[in-house]
């Protein structure tokens, strides 16, 4: 099946391996004169560039992103737009030995059984690599969803047991530290925990939390396409991911209707909620007020430290992960749940627009 | 936008409204050659029926379920199955006034934001009798899954604060109680929780959470068509579900790799794993263990406690909602889970057989 | 596969067997606020309508249709719109040999390879009766496009040798008689063609013309979403259709450029063209004049003459269809061209709403 | 809206323009275990180059094709295969004048009216260089349907009014002329004929065969996505396709019931068909045997010789086009027809697969 192609009119079809020659992603239904340049895509590829702190792999990589096609005179054609990042930096000598046996926690074996073998370089299609497809493609999005008003706000909300200080939620402090939490004393905590951990030869788990502003309210479809359902399908299918909250999320189950619900209420004559329980998001529309949403990612699978796994011979075997890899995952994701929420938005703002016989009469009148 | 269609190869396109003559679904793509009645959808149907527990709404409906093609002689044709489910306790006049109000936490606001106007008779189209349509397709997913070796465990993990006791599962007595749990000690704690919620006009939160057995290893799709990523739109789309888990969930932030990865193992010549914190889906493919899956639903939102909102006039209201309504979503929803899960599992494993060449020309030889 | 749902946003899910209980279609996507009632769709409906004409099957159905949803004080809400036609007139009696043998010029050998069995009653699932899901849809695309100032001329162009008289067109006349030909002259010639190919126990093929009016520029998507493209696809799965032409068709193959290019012209301040080869579509676009297709049906293949074929048990045999059967199909099938070119158009509109991002910030300021 | 993506199983997602850096497709869902090398494309590709043929453009590009992805030791790997195709030899230069006007009988009206504006070089997105990347992925469906049994003849069956000489129909000589028709006199016939069309400053209209052996009955999905609709598509998306015949096609208007009908019959214990009018197609689905199709192209639109057209400030003038340009299309096109028969037939065999719940538990146990 084809499962590298992900939205409704706009859509993203990725490609590439962690040790292949290039990755990259062609974006069709892009809206034509969006003014696009390699430096608005560079601009979120970097934020997920490995190679540029203590708690990230040292494999450095410039990827570098080059437009190959729809693209004009400095604006979207309307045509299909082709991205790709060259590898540089792939040592496959690294991985001789991985292609004997399945690492707990990772696709070998899954990939092996469905596909009778697979590349074993660095994870192949499912190293954390292939999320070069997304935000080359979430950049774009998101610069369309700016020009209409909707912007992000993504961070890191936990790393193991050290959550974020809502009262010292600084939003610029997010780009300015590489485990990109949004206070100084949770960074600094969450560091301290990291090096214990890779001290240990371990690794740990992070939540990633999304925020999006500027929302209209009705954008969504019931039943099947809700908003939440599709953003849950975008976030759920990036590598790790194992739960996704919207609003109160988990906590909803253990609370009361007199709780759960946000009455409405008339302020200053615009329509507002007294709570947004809902992460604004009700009968899977949005309803104009802040979407929250939560990823949860699991801890690294590649450890240094001893595991007990099997061979491709059928024996019971034990290993050390060795080569270049991250103790946590969440602060190089917070671009990619940014980018698949707004392709995910984007797609659903597009899909909004033929839902009243007066406004498409308006549109083509 | 279409939002009422489900699925990739085994489509279903569901319809009706809360208030309207009747509810259905067509499902397009079943294969051919599966004996099918009317009692097989009936008795997936029961399971949701509303009417029959003190712990549900008081309007009785049989919801006694119509083919209306696809099947001949005993057998499905592999053309469109069209089921019909007549509405017969429908009561109109119970909902004059909501028309002039939107009520919190409902879809009510969004729906008029979206289209200018909405049935507002029992909720229109996002009642919880649109799932009419998703149980029925999903009794025929799971009656071909059953035949692929493949079974579902599903019933309420938890209400409000008060969770099963996992030492004393009982899987034959999940459909012996009105709430569907698996153990009798959680049921009558749970029982009374809801009595006295419901004495104080409330409503509660629950968790339903679904275990399935005999997947073979290697379904689902690599990138956007993980079968995490496909569950989690499945059940995120259920009306007042607003978390979705798959194995450990939100824990594994929390925790460390080397506690979260599984380690693989043979036992008896057959490939197992020392634990299964992953839920059987590693990759986004299911790696041959038990798929764990939690759906957390928020309490109903349809209180009579009195809540804060606003009319269409835009005026800031207070009301009491009256009707027939659940106090609490969960065990009526577990069969609409089981369902949804049933119909991607299935989808996904079609999507699967083109996935070698080998296998292909097998099967073409 | 999901064979029987056909659209991107404007979707039609259809169901129903030509001796089942009933026939129906979902469409899903349709706008709120259409005023809709069951009599739009009579409409439709009558125009394909069996037993009101010599020229027709004698099997009598009044075909009423029923709508179960999606249409809320005489509007539509835009949720899914379930209609439903009853089988009235099924005499299954029949069709009992049938069951044994595969008719010639029919589906009967290639359902049986693909499925394993078939309903035979009447043709099952491959019946002309399918159609009556796709008219009832039909009707409502083209309601809406009415609105939006699209219109479509459809009838029969010719039957076996007899073409109309261009000269003495008179779309007045088209729904006068029986063949649906828009002058009296050709409807006289091609009646008597028709008596003496009945009283031959044979069928006669024919072709239907469509010209769409008033379609705007732009309409179409270039590559492989081009509106003749997706033109193409709806015709061609009209039962029996073996060609597709659009503009001059078949005869641009034999054409020199110079002949076949249709010049712009500046006429009266608006941008028209010097000729209309093209049919209406430059590029996969629509480019504002005329859309004008044609489809060719072959013979009803079902005739009373002796015809060589093979039974189940593998033996040559010789076959006389009985039953009641067509002696042409264009006729009937007028209405059913032109709501597959409706739903097809409308579609294709709606699709080019996101096409400019000019347009979208106008539509979401 | 995306148009640029093709296929349901078997996707390509094809993107570059006339002028711009690079073309290319990523092909999704391309099975794993194909041995697959650069130069099984490049043979596809090397079939519609430009440059090597007095009747076809002077523009010369090696048109070398380089895989990015998806390949790994010799083998697909189930993953996207990324291709990409460097332009070498555009001249912008030549294209200068070409952005103020609209040239009868090609896209440029119809997508500045789509998308505001358009990249005029060389048709941008709409030239025929956009094929490059069907042929590509072509190369691979119709190399997996090689192994499966299934192969393809194609060739020009017609140029003006010189057509193949069928008693003459030899298969090795249609890649040994720059034609590509399958007889020597026809060949020779519209060499002269070309010439003299050159000498005019004109171009002329062709059609193109294709047969397809080796097809196993019941591929293709009844109502909607018959094998022959979704063929449809497919060829009528090729650019200056204006009309698209099954079997017999627009002859079968004309005929009557006992001539359109093919008789069944066993012969040496396999069924046949006495006749094959149906063109291997009946009610959708593949009958067994040979599928006939036929592609109408119209003539060239860029001509040298004097037309009448407006420019963008809205004046009548007359233009020349100049530049490099293929007097005939259907020539080069042969092997466009081809990849895109292959590529829908190829994913109609994906789909079939899940037809029959008999072989679906075979494919499962």
């Amino acid at each position: 099946m084809s499962g590298s192609i992900y939205g409704n009119k706009f859509k993203i079809s990725t490609w590439g391996e962690s040790h292949g020659k290039a990755l990259g992603v062609v974006v069709d239904g892009c809206p034509a004169g969006l003014e696009l340049s390699e430096e608005d895509i560079q601009k979120y590829l970097n934020r997920r560039r490995p190679g540029f702190s203590e708690f990230s792999t040292p494999r450095k990589e410039s990827d570098a992103v080059e437009i190959l096609s729809g693209v004009f005179e400095g604006k979207t054609t309307g045509t299909p737009i082709s991205m790709i990042v060259r590898n540089t930096s792939q040592i496959s000598a690294d991985y001789g030995d991985i292609a004997t046996y399945y690492r707990p926690g990772h696709a070998d074996y899954t990939f092996d059984q469905k596909y009778g073998f697979r590349d074993y370089r660095g994870g192949g299609r499912s190293s954390g690599r292939e999320t070069i497809g997304r935000v080359a493609a979430g950049a774009i999005a998101a610069k369309i969803l700016k020009e209409l008003g909707i912007t992000f706000t993504t961070y890191v909300a936990s790393i193991g047991d050290v959550s974020i200080n809502r009262d010292k939620f600084d939003e610029s402090f997010i780009l300015q530290n590489e485990l990109n939490m949004p206070d100084k004393e949770s960074y600094e905590k969450a560091s301290i925990l990291l090096s214990d951990t890779m001290a240990q030869n371990d690794s740990i788990g992070s939540c990633v939390e999304c925020i999006v502003k500027g929302m209209p309210a009705g954008i969504g479809e019931p039943v099947f396409d809700k908003l939440d359902a599709n953003l849950a399908k975008a976030i759920m299918s990036i590598g790790a991911v194992k739960a996704i909250e919207i609003g109160d999320g988990v906590e909803v189950s253990k609370n009361t209707g007199s709780y759960d619900n946000d009455g409405f209420i008339i302020e200053n004559d615009s329509v507002n909620k007294t709570s947004n329980h809902s992460g604004g998001i009700l009968g899977g529309m949005s309803d104009g007020s802040d979407i929250i949403l939560k990823a949860h990612f699991k801890a690294t699978p590649s450890i240094a430290s001893k595991q007990q796994t099997i061979n491709k011979s059928g024996d019971n075997i034990e290993v050390c992960i060795k080569g270049r890899h991250d103790p946590i995952i969440g602060p190089r994701a917070v671009v990619v749940v940014e980018s698949m929420a707004a392709i995910t938005i984007l797609d659903s703002l597009f899909d909004n627009m033929s839902s009243r016989l007066d406004r498409i009469k308006s549109f083509y009148k």
